[in-house]
């Protein structure tokens, strides 16, 4: 299998980033080809923008979504996004490696997700969730957190952290057609002593041995609504 | 009032800048002093890092938070985000205008939230909930989005917006102690016409003439959950 990591932490000697390259040599060891996009070490720009587009199919009024349809068709998306595109469609799974700001992503990565998660090529009118461009490709999340395990769940102080992740999870990798996994949190990593985060890191790994095979969350399907995207049961 | 308008759209001409312009001019009619940050037109630099911090705590090793804390402590902030610091603690009200980009906020404003929202200031040990640091300031989102309002709801093919907006309204903005105001949503915003449009403006108008008599959204206080923040009932 071809896996792609996109990670993003600030930090190169962070738990994060060890966890980063444990799944590298976890994943080679299986005889998996593996290929990191290091967000950081690339200088990645996560700003969409005019500049992202190599031709337009509206010069004077910019509608991102547009633009990357029509570059898209087109083959004149930006290098930097193009080597991206490439790089996860080679991929079956794609590993979001990254520590959790204000319960989504960085800002460095949600410019990855922003720019690289391509309209016309990723979803585009009918082609979302089961339907969505990206089908038969697998996702984990694999982030550290602050918070401990305790302050997620129905009556706690953040709620379900399934809700926290909702727009990730389902509004965007499920969106794009992917099979979502459940999560890799590693809770309170801020306050860990060696011994703890040892245990996280071989939690990690036997989870990265089970990835392929395992089931993914449920998610909607368009076979679910209608043409207008109305609920059938109604 | 003070009312901060963040906004963040790469299209001057935009549905979304016409609903910021608007809201200046409402609120300026008003007699409120508004200002704004239009992240696009300032060349916003979205991306946490080391060069954030004048000086270092720890020089060997970036925890993010910790060196926010510690250089806001010493007045070491990088400029930049000491200027939108300034513009956030004078408002009374803040305003995130934006295009909903994958159910959140565009890479460029995530930034502002990762390197504006500083731990020490905004938040910080049991400072957090109606404990936050921006206690006593108001949070209103206004975003647009390509989706129709039925695409949303219990059964409905995206579930509930309040989920998907989780992340941003609770973990975010009530997270730092701010009165969360119910969101406003203008749908389906690429498919409308002008005489739609002009309705939505219109709603939004009317809806920023009463901000700051409403109610805030229910989020959790302190004082429901022990020292250890589990909740108290169990």
């Amino acid at each position: 299998m071809h896996i792609h990591i996109v990670h993003a932490h600030p930090e190169p000697a962070s738990f994060t980033s060890a966890m980063k390259d444990m799944a590298v040599s976890v994943l080679r060891a299986q005889e998996h080809v593996v290929s990191v996009s290091d967000l950081y070490a690339m200088n990645w720009n996560p700003v969409a923008s005019a500049a992202d587009f190599g031709s337009r199919q509206d010069a004077d009024y910019l509608v991102y979504a547009l633009e990357q349809r029509y570059n898209w068709a087109n083959g004149s998306i930006a290098p930097d996004i193009q080597a991206e595109v490439d790089r996860l469609m080679a991929a079956n799974v794609l590993i979001l490696s990254f520590p959790l700001y204000w319960f989504s992503t960085p800002a460095i990565m949600k410019g990855w997700i922003d720019r690289v998660l391509l309209s016309g090529l990723c979803y585009g009118g009918k082609r979302f969730y089961d339907q969505g461009g990206l089908r038969g490709k697998k996702a984990l999340v694999a982030c550290t957190l602050g918070g401990q395990e305790h302050m997620f769940g129905k009556d706690a102080i953040h709620g379900e952290i399934d809700a926290m992740l909702t727009p990730l999870l389902r509004g965007t990798l499920a969106y794009t057609g992917m099979d979502v996994l459940t999560p890799f949190l590693g809770y309170h990593i801020p306050y860990l002593d060696q011994k703890e985060r040892a245990k996280i890191l071989e939690d990690y790994s036997a989870r990265l041995l089970s990835i392929t095979n395992e089931a993914p969350l449920p998610m909607p399907s368009l076979d679910d609504y209608d043409h207008q995207l109305h609920p059938k049961s109604r």
